[in-house]
């Protein structure tokens, strides 16, 4: 039915407009950030691609009065504001799918390890799947090749790795042209990337990471972070990207503290951090008297998927990175001598929200011909 | 036609297999790369997106033996090894577009000014087109304004700045996406990264110049590159798809020897660039005395667009740059603080071969609906 519309679209020149139903799940920062470009850009994506965004519907995770900031409400035609997370409004989201008219594209913005059913049912429909939640792709492996099987090429997830910068789709392209990757090495934690870059100046851990909980870098439980876990998650995607056949546990974790700080609550753990100030203080200075500094390095060849703590030359890429940017360097067949390499920040509302909206323009262009 | 059958190949379940027609035009090293790269990732383009890629005609651009290196020649359905650029091939490219089903793309791997009505047609006629070819895009704005109105979405040239390097779709992301690009720094031309990064060294620029020639790494006429004509033609582009309007003229070219070398022979001007060399250790000198580097830089702003060699911090991404690679810098409203940077080799047959056959790709991605 769409396709036919679309095709007289073109042969009557260009006066079909054709409607993208989306249903939004999650609106936290980055989530109200991808509405608000997406209303801000709103005349230019019917102007350029003659199409019409139209909100089916959006699944916040709290009773919040939601900030439209100066969005025409009128984009939102059936604004639930009522949490998604409960069963019945898991049930509504796939009620909503199931009759929702195609094309549609499920956003999935949440943190939440619960929308894979929701994920699955989309892309059953012939939808589309945009997310930035990292979660529903780092699910057991047998559960991942569901999914590929299900719409591997309706699946975009560029900002789940690297936020806004263009990783995902880069590796799609080497991968798909018939390159051969060879090595990925990444920072891939603005956290850890900043905690890092500090220490060379010769602060102490534990300040580095106080001044980090009150900027708002870290999560509320600086531990989250220093476990590696969400660097494992990504590592686990670039690996699956590559044809990896493995499991998140099998990315073995290096907590940047003892494992037996684990059993504190977060008020000891803040408080005993700077136990630690002496190691690393020590680790720094050794690695400094070898031109060297320390990075949280994701690397994943055809052999291994590891993230942890290494000793890097000052003077490479990856050495040279300073603050929260992220970075990755791809090695591959083709990209072998000097490797292809692409860096900025890795996180933050707005660069994430414009990946995920690029990833929403990649679908309006796959449906629109003009 | 195309789109309906392409419904019911979707209603089907991926029962019918679409073709895609390419009309080749330029079989040099990149051109011949790019044809083995397909025929190498025939099956898996079958395979993963029910596509069948049918070379219509290749015209190659002078009488040569085609080494298909392995390739499948049942590729070739009607290859036509004669010279395309006299008009009766000009001529025969306009009358196969003419006759071409949909979906076709043309490819343009030609370095040749004279392939842009054939481009055009390629447009009018609802194909598609990726080139490696700067030529066509660098005319002048009112053709560039036509190319634009033909088939804006339907012209891809990632190859055309940064080889492989995903510069152009990165960029065109950040712009649909609403996001402002404030600057584009970039050294774009791997001859002049290698000669600058070769002087750091204490060499003499005519020895380095030399070098860089007989290593194959200039034009045969050195002048060619030292002229930064090339990377004016990449500043015009990217400036272009920031949305200003202006001519390849308005770039102010500096030459990186005097003017009045450019009536000397290429025998002459070696024999004489040796006279160069005192300047330029004196320049390489004085800036390593405030730890900076010389690098040849395209700047573009909404102001201004231009290339010439600037004075740049050692400890910079551009200061850090070594040999040939490219690397741009991209601020925006959104990548403002910490800029997003993508570096790596900026040449090469198999690089930019990987661009073009991304490009074909992303079409290819458009086309069928899996």
């Amino acid at each position: 039915m769409f396709f036919i519309q679309n095709a007289v679209g073109q042969k009557f020149g260009k006066e079909y407009m054709q409607t993208i139903n989306i249903i939004h799940l999650g609106l936290g920062n980055v989530g109200k950030e991808v509405v608000k470009q997406i209303a801000q850009q709103e005349i230019f994506v019917r102007e350029s691609f003659f199409t019409r965004i139209n909100y089916v519907a959006i699944f916040v995770s709290k009773k919040e009065v939601v900030d439209f900031n100066g969005i025409p409400l009128s984009l939102l035609v059936n604004d639930k504001e009522i949490p998604w997370e409960n069963s019945t409004n898991s049930d509504l989201a796939l009620e909503l799918i199931n009759t929702v008219s195609s094309p549609f594209i499920l956003l999935d913005t949440t943190a939440s390890d619960k929308t894979l059913p929701i994920v699955k049912r989309a892309l059953q429909k012939g939808g589309y799947v945009v997310m930035s939640n990292k979660k529903p792709l780092t699910v057991l492996q047998k559960e991942s090749d569901i999914l590929d099987s299900l719409g591997k090429h309706r699946l975009f997830y560029e900002t789940t790795v690297g936020a806004g910068l263009p990783i995902i789709h880069t590796l799609q392209t080497l991968r798909e042209t018939g390159d051969e990757v060879l090595e990925i090495q990444g920072c891939l934690s603005g956290t850890l990337g900043y905690i890092f870059s500090e220490l060379e100046k010769g602060k102490k851990f534990s300040m580095v990471v106080l001044d980090a909980k009150n900027q708002g870098f870290t999560e509320p439980d600086p531990r989250d972070d220093l476990s590696g876990l969400d660097v494992a998650r990504k590592a686990l995607i670039l690996s699956r990207m590559l044809g990896k056949k493995m499991e998140l546990s099998d990315i073995p974790l290096q907590d940047l503290y003892p494992q037996s700080m684990n059993k504190l609550s977060t008020e000891d753990f803040l408080n005993q951090i700077h136990t630690l100030d002496k190691q690393y203080q020590e680790n720094v200075s050794k690695a400094k008297k070898e031109n060297k500094v320390l990075r949280f390095l994701a690397r994943i060849t055809k052999q291994t998927s590891a993230v942890g703590l290494e000793t890097i030359d000052k003077e490479s890429d990856i050495g040279n990175l300073q603050g929260p940017d992220n970075i990755v360097v791809i090695k591959t067949k083709r990209y072998q001598k000097n490797p292809l390499i692409i860096k900025g920040p890795g996180a933050g509302i707005e660069v994430t929200a414009t990946g995920i909206f690029g990833n929403i323009i990649d679908i309006i262009k796959k449906e629109v011909h003009i």
